[in-house]
């Protein structure tokens, strides 16, 4: 018999019909054994009635996680009944189990389903944990989200590339790098695509790329991880960085219209509220910021080079309470506080057309408009004490002529963490990794 | 002034725009000077005339690659000269240059544009090489491909999920996989999702992963790469392998109907034909095939393993002949060589429910049902040499229940390059790694 989906069940009312799914629930209640069943559509109770010997028998051992096959008659619910599950898909209805067939087994669970359990035991059992209706809905947010910045990007004439990921030389210094014993060498993990990207501007002037990428940080934090998602894009024939935040002002409108229309239930069920996207997210520079900030709470905070996590939150507070807006974008950061091909304003070259983008009181994107000139580019690096013959390859991008461009990267980790208010970003990455994690435990 | 994108220059005829791009070529004739410019959009021809000294003398130094904002007036070309464009875009029209303007600046080029350069100087030069309209389509090509996999997958109710690449334990053993340092341990580069996708069926039935793999293979040949991209997919409730090659048949002819919607011109640049998907590909088990092979050859093959090469390149022909298919599936290899998660086929479990998917010569697909018992897969493990305890963590999605369930992957850069009929891995590959390889040559 062909395998009806769970949400469709309502169409069979006074029918027979076949399920396959998961047990959610097991409960015996006099001569009856009631299910739950699951399947990646929702949820139905089945009922095996006291005079069915064949499936009361071969039910005996069924527990929650076995899989299985039900052929059954879907009924309405009797009126006294309805109440329970009303709101809930399929409250009205259940499934009065004629056969029921195990497709697999699960041994004895580790413990009891939907217990409350701590992020150790939720990790160390992710292929069962993972399994729940909360989670499982954070991943299809995830997905969303994803496809979301693809799609929106490829409407906008950007096209996806491919970037690598294992690297030669690690140009950019730092101990932030993982290393890999490359055949007879020593390549690194990339921390970001971000010098791929900007060559492959120059190759479809707007594009896009959605990958691990990989930071060697000693942290084990609720912010933190040593593998992420990282979704970038690059665009060329730019103004200057206003471009760029526009593009994603548009992206994370179009964001929202897409979480509306296809995860209203998720946001619901994990207690989270999708944000309202204005039409023009506010800006500041830094400097402003920093005014705004002093001026509030006394402390002088307007030479930092940067700012800190409470500044982050109380700039989002500001935005929130001003222009009604969970974002905001600060702008100009000092060049000595980034990287070597952000570019630098021409009004005051202490200072960059660089951006993030602060959401719910953390940094959720850093972006910039990039040096697209050769020798500027090669100056920047002498600057900052890097050896331009390491970058001999991605150079040859800006020695054979670049326009003027600019990109961002969004951890999607962090942002689904973000929109879903989530406060461990391990619980929005399916399989974290942190120092002292992958999978299981490392051991010592 | 807004800027016109190239191909809709021919909606300004007679009249005054601004276009950006590269300068593609330049050529002096007489007292004129001849430009092709391009952008994401395509090519124009630019003309500077005699009398317009201030441009003439601002484009003096402009050589190829240099990148330029242009305003000119649109016009007809001379009828003369109509013939020689043909065809092409914008054959019949071009640019009178009245201003331009210089933004990006190009140092001369290490060789003439098109000239035939060998594959090592193609991949030393990546950054400028890929900006041929050769190479720019096929990695347009790969962004479809991508593209459709998702779309296809998505809209058949398939989760994307991430797979994470840096993995613990190189449980399945092997040369084959590049160490990580990774803070006082020793971590892996996944080789294939496989693992996390089986897991994932348990939480979302149907999912599929775009991601990078790793494979330490000593090589630098034209099939090989060190990185490469990997298509995965993997889906619960089936009855066998069946129902996983129908799945890709399916998809095969949802890629070709998008091909032939929006990379006709492409293939057409690069002599390459889109296949015709058949509605039902042909399946062969190994030992008719090799029947086959055997009866054709006089050579006999009935004993061997696997297929070699030429008996793949032997049954792509036989499947266009007998079949009028460029696409034929193998299954039912034998379990000694296929890995341990693959289901047995219940008639002789010394054969297994794997296919292969053959497709103009070369395999681009492997797939399986895969066993969902915990038990049975254990015992796998051990027949295998393979030690169940290392594989504690994955194991737990089968102790705690799995459906029937299978599978497949496919190499996007292999399916591009055969797709795209290109002799060599590397050119549908954007920064190729090998064994000499990163960028440009490794060290010593």
């Amino acid at each position: 018999m062909q395998r009806t989906y769970i949400k469709d069940l309502k169409e069979f009312v006074g029918k027979e019909t076949s399920i396959s799914g998961y047990v959610d629930v097991r409960r015996n209640q006099g001569k009856m054994v009631f299910f739950e069943f699951r399947d990646r559509t929702g949820k139905i109770q089945g009922v095996v009635l006291p005079n069915n010997k064949e499936a009361l028998e071969s039910s005996k051992e069924i527990r929650s996680e076995w899989v299985v096959e039900i052929i059954g008659i879907v009924n309405r619910r009797p009126e006294k009944n309805i109440q329970a599950g009303n709101g809930k898909m399929n409250g009205d209805i259940e499934l009065e189990i004629k056969h029921i067939k195990v497709i697999g087994i699960a041994k004895e669970l580790p413990f009891e389903k939907d217990s409350e359990i701590n992020i150790d035991t939720y990790l160390d059992y992710l292929p069962l944990t993972l399994r729940s209706q909360k989670h499982t809905a954070v991943f299809k947010v995830q997905a969303v989200i994803a496809k979301a910045f693809r799609d929106f990007f490829t409407n906008e004439g950007f096209t996806e590339f491919q970037a690598p990921k294992l690297i030669g030389d690690d140009a950019e210094g730092g101990a932030n790098s993982f290393d890999v014993t490359y055949f007879k060498h020593v390549a690194h993990l990339a921390q970001s695509p971000q010098l791929y990207k900007q060559i492959m501007v120059g190759v479809f002037e707007r594009v896009f790329s959605v990958g691990n990428v990989y930071r060697a940080e000693k942290h084990s934090t609720t912010r933190h991880l040593n593998e992420y998602t990282s979704l970038d894009m690059e665009m060329g024939y730019i103004k200057d960085h206003h471009d760029v935040m526009n593009a994603e002002n548009q992206f994370l409108q179009y964001l929202e219209d897409v979480l509306r229309i296809s995860c209203v239930d998720d946001f619901t069920l994990l207690g989270a509220t999708i944000p309202t996207v204005p039409k023009e997210i506010p800006k500041l520079t830094l400097r402003e910021a920093q005014t705004l900030i002093t001026k509030d709470t006394g402390k002088d905070c307007t030479n930092e080079p940067d700012l800190e996590p409470e500044h982050e939150r109380w700039l989002c507070k500001y935005a929130e309470k001003n222009f009604n807006s969970d974002f905001i974008f600060v702008t100009n950061f000092p060049t000595a506080k980034r990287p070597f091909y952000t570019y630098r304003d021409e009004n005051d070259p202490t200072y960059t057309k660089g951006f993030d983008l602060l959401f719910r009181g953390v940094e959720i994107t850093t972006g910039a408009q990039r040096i697209h000139n050769y020798d500027d580019l090669v100056s920047s690096m002498q600057e900052k004490k890097l050896d331009p013959e390491k970058f001999k390859y991605y150079l040859q991008a800006f020695k054979y002529g670049m326009p003027p461009h600019g990109g961002l990267g969004l951890g999607l980790e962090r942002i689904t963490a973000k929109l879903l208010c989530l406060e461990n970003i391990k619980e929005a990455t399916l399989f974290p990794r942190d120092i002292n994690r992958i999978d299981n435990l490392l051991s010592e």
